[in-house]
């Protein structure tokens, strides 16, 4: 790699995102330094997208940018925090002129996001690999008012966001599975360019009981709701928000693991008691099932029938 | 990977580091929350290191635990900064008994060091991929006091934290180059446990003006200084410090660019005014140039005759 492709780089990730005032000094030394509010909890997030794995060697860049990115601030959505700052680690194998053209599309989606949301890109480290791009992402809630995982008790509503089901069958429509005819492009929308419920997670603090984000399946991410508040639920599939395409996917194979088990919803789920229900239905909230002392997820089909998912999901041994 | 697995590889990152006080929720959840010092500022720095790049296959684990926090800590050393909380991203190619070996001497290396200064593991992500290791480090120190690349000016001296050289050496002895008998085991120490100088990053806030680690190689680091600083240097190179048998391989070889352009020191290289030169002997820095206006890096040799070092050093095109 010549300098001169290093400084063509450089000038690629030097200024991503909002300039913000609480950066004291950003991308350019050995740290960045950085000034969080001093009422407020730091929250920190961390996640990794490898070629092959999470996205393939043709994927729009520019998509692959946003995305980077969205499924960090999703994170922060599902604490309840509002994103401040990000840092970009990226492993290329090399540079050429189709490579740079890529790394242009990558910066402009990662900072169409990162300036949506108030978001400066302060840190960094480009290296020689396999094509894998970590991301971490800080914001502020706080202390009192952070969502977690561990605060579901019996009684409380269960609660998406959105629908489910979308970016896993537009994956499986790529893997060559006969999905029908229409128009695909919200679904590849839903797969390629996730929006992070920032507002609404917001909007959860004081709310919701329990939250977390959607990114391994509905089923295996609920459980860890379930598992670190020490309860059950049971879900009435028939409540889950479905698109038309995914319903009718989902209707003509009798596949609940789907919307269920496929992950890359980026939806929220969230408990909530249910002195809340109208105003999150305002929110535009669906109330998917509720909270059990009974430990384990039971799901009711429409038919009546119990669907027991696969829980582990989209699963990569991730520990965060 | 199994459930099971999945279970085992928590199990060696769930509690990795030190305990803190100011962690309010460490790993386990979508974010961790932590609480910032209110009158210091966030120092924060991200490092990845590759199977094939930055180290091979067969290198000792434990080893390697260390060095993907060290070589992060270094960072903050040169910021002057006190570190405190670590996040880790890890891809794996998969979990076999032999990976498993792997991972708990990983994560013991890392655990040592981290415990060592006070480091709390508090995120992470593991995925499947090729072999590769993102720590992300998080420090505090007085804002006013942060140690930068911008600050040298014409006349202060330029020190080093230690020897330089040691770590180019053991990769060259590891490629097949010749550099004779004896004991190796300082050298591969330099290069697989380099020792972060935190201690001394504290005790330069308010004397050095401008500070680096070294990481790329001494001329390649110092010209960032340079650059950064407007200005150039004069470094006489009979000062730099040697261990004996780097200096017997550079007289053997007449090759300078071993210690100046070798990378993987992560000894501090810093500019400090004339008054603190009693100072910083006592604490061990070696004084080896000065600052110059006229821009550039000049080498003296100590026959004389002026050396120019490729100051591009050991460049993965990195960016922070």
């Amino acid at each position: 790699m010549s300098v001169s492709e290093f400084q063509l780089i450089q000038r690629y990730f030097s200024s991503l995102g909002q300039s913000r005032g609480d950066v004291i000094l950003g991308i350019g030394d050995d740290c960045a330094l950085l000034r969080p509010r001093p009422e407020e909890a730091l929250a920190v997030s961390i996640d990794t997208l490898v070629e092959g794995v999470h996205f393939s060697p043709g994927d729009d860049p520019e998509s692959l940018g946003h995305k980077a990115l969205a499924v960090n601030l999703s994170d922060l959505a599902a604490c309840g925090a509002e994103p401040a700052w990000a840092t970009l680690a990226i492993a290329l194998p090399g540079v050429n002129t189709e490579r740079l053209q890529w790394l242009a599309g990558f910066a402009s989606g990662f900072d169409a996001l990162a300036r949506r949301y108030g978001v400066s890109l302060v840190g960094g480290d480009t290296t020689r690999g396999a094509l894998s791009i970590t991301v971490q992402v800080h914001g502020f809630v706080p202390d009192a008012l952070a969502l977690r995982r561990d605060g579901a008790r019996e009684g409380d509503g269960i609660y998406l966001s959105g629908m489910v089901g979308d970016a896993a069958l537009a994956l499986r429509r790529r893997q060559g599975v006969d999905i029908g005819g229409g128009d695909f492009s919200d679904l590849e929308a839903r797969l390629h360019r996730p929006e992070p419920r920032l507002a609404l997670g917001s909007q959860l603090r004081g709310v919701a009981t329990a939250a977390i984000d959607v990114s391994d399946g509905l089923a295996a991410d609920l459980g860890h709701i379930l598992e670190r508040s020490g309860v059950g639920a049971t879900l009435d599939l028939s409540a889950l928000p479905l698109s038309p395409i995914v319903a009718a996917f989902v209707t003509r194979h009798d596949d609940w693991a789907l919307p269920l088990s496929g992950g890359d919803d980026y939806e929220l789920c969230f408990t909530a008691s249910n002195q809340h229900r109208a105003r999150l239905a305002q929110l535009g909230c669906h109330r998917i099932g509720r909270v059990t002392a009974e430990p384990g997820l039971r799901c009711l089909r429409p038919d009546g029938e119990i669907f027991a998912p696969l829980v582990s999901g989209y699963e990569h041994f991730r520990h965060d």
